[in-house]
């Protein structure tokens, strides 16, 4: 009994079938005496396929056009969810973000949530009504355009409007069973984790593992609202993310460093600014020009000047996405800093071990790379946060570097019980 | 010079070459100088595609929900033809029926537009911007839910928009070259005609001629809107559907009828009540049943009740697709009449003659009745108005009865310039 906001990908609802199969699923929760709001992406490869159109009709479409065009794709899966309940027996109304209360900013293509007045909402749920709601989408609060939110949106709308509407819980379905220790899809012994605190789960999304968005995980932690990631093709109960590190490491013996997890991410690229004159301001003026360029960057590392030149070196990764357009901003700098040359490198991974207490225990650090180096894989950038440890590696090496860090943590499960079924992004 | 509302139907956006043709008339359009509003179909047969998986997740669609998901074929349209004259170098934007001020009334799959307000639009021209604009689509006043303006909704929305926005023509470019005196699929001497008044344009509409829908031309006839329809396949001049049909009669010699076509509609069904009481308001009671169950009669015949029986026959055509809601109202009202039964066909045509002053010309009744009677047509039905006689016919007798009567009139060209692409009904 309560009030629940869930969220469908868009594997779940990638067919007529697997509608009906979500439908009902929808109905049981509503059964059970809930208060049900659904927000649902786009049906299957769709997207895909208004991209490839919209490449079709213009080199570089227009990003209001393109937004208004993608959620096209929303407007569909979420009227044949509508009507698949209605069929049901039960009152199902479907709304686009706009008509949801979904207000962004301006930017086209990765706008962000600004408020969230779902009324119309709050209105279906009052008579009964099963309210389906497209992800992914919001109306700009001053232009009035219809926006899109990009990667990760349809999570960030769900657990958006769970916070605005006091949901007591957002459920996240896609075709996983959960968060695990790893990729079941490179280590098939990963363990599926029953609770994972926001900040682990925050880490994690950062570090590539996909089932969430960061965004999301961290709307959602900002409202102490737990998310129940699940699958919607089984009913095993799946993980819940909620609660604060900082309870569990109370919880258990501060000897002991808990490792949560082993992530990985191939989706970004490595860009090296070689050759900066090491003078005061000339860093800053880098990331001020990607920061104009809205390219958001993960790892950095300078090195330190080597004092007979005068002259450093500045990486950093971003996502690969976001390449040519970083390479353009630094290139206009050239002039005006005088650096050597750029290089950019798109064939490099992350590997991430992530859990509580890892800081304290210097142990942690030395079998990760102890156990990268017994794989073979060599790393090339590392960065630490309070719990997590990252390594940039050589894209060919990722697969053997989990799996190794995997089982030097001994997290690998006594039998497989992983299921993985195919991914989407949105 | 001038402010010009253009219309695409499917066929004209049917895949992204066709957007791409068509972007470029509309930038040459505003090279000429015009301020352009575009108002756009779904592509080809997208519309068909959604029906279908509608009806793969719900045998009777809710009507609401199928609104939603059919209005996300013109978003699809109306976004690639933005993009595509945006890569042209123009500056264009793409707005839903709901963002272009098209209000309706709540009818579900056909709304009535009862207002236009089309403030962004008249924004986005005086920034110098092409506006595009969604079909078919506009936005309920009471429920601010997203209603479709059913068969004719496109050319509808770009009439309506254009008078609203004080547009010297608006310009409904299909894959036909304009208004025949015949289909010229059916009668491949069949004339191109220059200029056409809304009466017989009315009429015409009325009668199955597919180019333009009733709705339409009664609203362009209203607002005194020029309509002009061409090909966007060719660059022929079109029809102009301009004017008063008074206008022209006055210019000619009154002593002769102006056929000015053969129109032909295979869309309908025939309904019989049989042996309903010859009482006062028993008639009534019938077609307020029908009208209740918002069904649009076309033809009504009435035979003169046999004096021994007090019994009488009352049959109406309406559309095929009305058919069975029709025969389950009449049902419900038999214990009430107490009607002997009722007959169905829907292997009917309807033929109609279109002209001004045929009604003082009792000779061309003649000539049309004695046309179909030599191309051994049998009559089932009539109906007159001041511009045009329509019979009803069995349906495998159509062709035939329209070729005749087009020969009898003299409106066979010397020889064929008729060209038919293919064709869409929204």
């Amino acid at each position: 009994m309560g009030r629940v906001v869930q969220k469908y990908g868009g594997s779940s609802v990638a067919d007529a079938a697997a509608i009906k199969r979500v439908a009902q699923r929808i109905v049981d929760t509503k059964r059970a005496g809930n208060e049900v709001v659904v927000v649902v992406s786009a049906m299957g490869d769709s997207t895909d396929e208004l991209i490839d159109l919209a490449e079709q009709v213009s080199p570089l479409p227009a990003p209001r056009e393109l937004d208004m065009l993608l959620t096209a794709g929303e407007r569909i899966s979420m009227a044949l969810l509508a009507m698949a309940i209605t069929s049901l027996g039960h009152d199902a109304r479907s709304f686009t973000g706009s008509q949801a209360g979904v207000i962004t900013d301006g930017t086209h293509g990765k706008a962000k949530i600004i408020d969230v007045t779902p009324g119309r909402i709050e209105k279906a749920l009052g008579q009964g009504a099963i309210a389906i709601v497209a992800g992914f989408q919001g109306v700009s609060q001053s232009t009035k355009d219809i926006t899109t939110l990009g990667r990760g949106g349809s999570d960030t709308t769900a657990v958006a409007l769970a916070a605005a509407l006091g949901a007591d819980v957002c459920e996240i379905y896609s075709d996983v069973d959960g968060v695990f220790t790893a990729d079941p899809r490179i280590v098939p012994t990963a363990r599926k984790l029953d609770r994972v605190t926001y900040e682990e789960m925050l880490e994690m999304a950062a570090c590539g593992a996909k089932i969430l968005h960061l965004r999301c995980v961290e709307y959602a932690r900002r409202f102490d609202l737990p998310i129940h990631v699940r699958s919607s093709f089984s009913n095993h109960p799946g993980s819940l993310i909620a609660g604060s590190i900082d309870d569990i490491t109370k919880e258990v013996a501060m000897e002991q460093a808990i490792i949560s997890g082993v992530a990985h991410d191939r989706s970004e690229a490595k860009v090296t600014v070689v050759g900066v004159p090491d003078k005061v301001g000339y860093a800053a003026r880098i990331f001020e020009k990607l920061s104009e360029a809205q390219i958001n960057l993960d790892m950095i590392v300078q090195n330190v000047s080597a004092a007979a030149t005068s002259l450093t070196d500045i990486s950093f990764t971003l996502p690969r996405t976001d390449g040519q357009t970083a390479m353009q901003a630094l290139a206009a700098l050239q002039a005006e800093i005088g650096y050597a040359s750029l290089q950019y490198d798109d064939q490099i991974g992350k590997i991430s071990l992530i859990g509580a207490g890892m800081r304290s225990h210097p142990g942690v650090t030395a079998t990760f790379f102890s156990a990268l180096a017994s794989a073979g894989v060599n790393i090339e950038m590392i960065s630490t946060s309070e719990i997590r440890i990252s390594v940039v590696v050589d894209e060919s090496e990722v697969d053997a570097g989990v799996s190794a860090a995997h089982t030097a943590f001994d997290l690998d499960a006594s039998e497989v019980e992983a299921v993985v079924y195919g991914g989407t992004g949105r």
